[in-house]
């Protein structure tokens, strides 16, 4: 019998004993908001690991560098990818399929490619469809992040205890994965495993229609009403202030399932409107009852975790 | 030519010529978060005013006694209204008609009434009608508050910096109103005027509406994308937690308007679902940027006042 060490020395050992694999030398593809945090994250975690940034704004590679989110900084991606082992793809969606294309001829076998995108669906497509073999996409998305934009606002601690999804695929490298998880583990994440369609399906009902939602209620306000309102609705129209251009790609390609929640959310407010044209005091009570224990019960499970 | 204080000893002065006055005996009718607050407040900025506190439940009135947000308590509002100067409804807003009607028989010609409900229309209406001549109810809607419930939550510093929205109309007497908006100014608020049809119809708008529409947002998630909420959702449905049968009395007293906005909700909700269904990525590029401008003018405008 080998014991551990003699295996690694013998290298022919699976890799899942000899444990995960942290990244030696990142590329960090678009150093906005996320990709800033990663690379912030990265520098003072992962002390030893390079850190490569590619930016198509020669302004934010700069603020990227001065920050220390980055060691070096590329104007090309393909450039940016080459020697690296690990990839993480951190422009808007849908910059994602194109940005696949141009690095997939340089990146060499083994090396780690993961994204940081709110949908997941087209993402694992692309790249199953564009990566070499032997060079391995995991699809991530760490839920984290904020309203605002730029990498001016990256902070190092942006994702401790928020969650990331990983959506792996029957095509998707074990080691790959368990490397990567790793990864956002080490970032300070807790990560949790979903179908890629699942996924979509169900961030369209809790994130992305949300988002629709409270542009719309912003939208719909006279000045008057707007100029009178609470920290109620500031809270619940926050994220009306995200980046136009990153929530229509997400939109965008999510829009069958953004869709399907709008009818649904549509199902529930007719519900309560007829509640309101004939229902009794007690029924509307019901109605918001269940919505406000099933509000305190998403409270009492997230202290829990 | 008489100096001020001689105006004031020969006891002829236009009210508005002395100032404002402040309650020396205030009773507040319905201990809870709001009412509860109100007391603490009062006690800390009003030295010398005496406090009796009414509530239908004997355990928020000890409590109130015990946290000194009342210096008197009384389980019949009749008799905690008794030698009152200023009175304050601070019940939901189901219960205010029949609280007027009980307290109108004992009420002394120039005391003050006011409250603090979410709706003004039928409050004002009720007011008009049931208290006796030379008692002045001015509506009141200050717009602070909190999802949480009970008079254990009770802040003295809940009303600073927030806005109270008065509701006069031609039969209001200028004097007492001034002396409301004054009572509000000592808790720390901005105060502000509003026909109270109007009040209704903007705060269904960006208050009623809302929270209806939270309440629907948390209702059609079910359990696997509720394990998968970020900040931003619950943000977004913080309010969806606050008190059903509060919230019932609201929405049914306003079920005009909230029913209105609820139309004008959807309005913009298909007009969304119609840009993803055909629209072009700068159309709806073009609507979520609209929606985020017209959020951040809100907090620019909101970090002026």
């Amino acid at each position: 019998m080998f014991s551990p060490l003699l295996v690694l020395v013998q290298g022919s050992t699976p890799a899942s004993i000899i444990g995960p694999m942290q990244p030696r030398h990142l590329a960090i593809l678009g150093v906005g908001l996320l990709g800033g945090s990663i690379g912030l994250a990265v520098r003072s975690r992962l002390k030893g690991c390079k850190v490569a940034g590619y930016g198509h704004r020669a302004a934010a590679l700069d603020v990227a560098l001065q920050m220390g989110a980055i060691d070096e900084r590329y104007e090309d991606p393909a450039q940016a990818v080459r020697g690296a082992d690990f990839v993480i793809l951190c422009t808007p969606v849908g910059r994602l399929a194109s940005l696949l294309a141009e690095i997939a001829p340089v990146l060499s076998p083994g090396t780690i490619v993961t994204d940081v995108g709110s949908t997941k669906r087209a993402v694992v497509e692309a790249a199953e469809q564009s990566l070499p073999p032997g060079v391995h996409f995991v699809g991530s998305h760490p839920m984290a992040g904020s309203e605002k934009r730029g990498v001016e606002f990256a902070r190092a601690d942006l994702f401790d205890r928020a969650v990331c999804i990983t959506t792996p695929t029957p095509h998707t490298d074990p080691q790959a994965l368990t490397n990567v998880e790793s990864f956002w583990q080490t970032l300070g994440m807790r990560t949790t495993r979903l179908d890629p369609v699942e996924h979509d399906r169900l961030l369209a009902d809790v994130s992305h229609l949300p988002h629709a939602v409270a542009g719309a209620l912003v939208a719909m306000q006279d000045d008057a009403a707007l100029g009178l309102c609470g920290k109620g609705f500031l809270d619940m129209t926050r994220i009306a202030g995200g980046d136009p251009g990153l929530w229509r790609d997400i939109l965008l390609e999510n829009r069958q399932n953004v869709r399907a929640s709008l009818k649904r959310l549509e199902g529930h407010l007719n519900e309560l409107d007829g509640l309101l044209e004939h229902g009794t005091p007690d029924q509307l009570e019901a109605w918001l009852r269940g919505a406000a224990e099933r509000r305190e019960g998403l409270l009492l499970r997230r202290a829990d975790s």
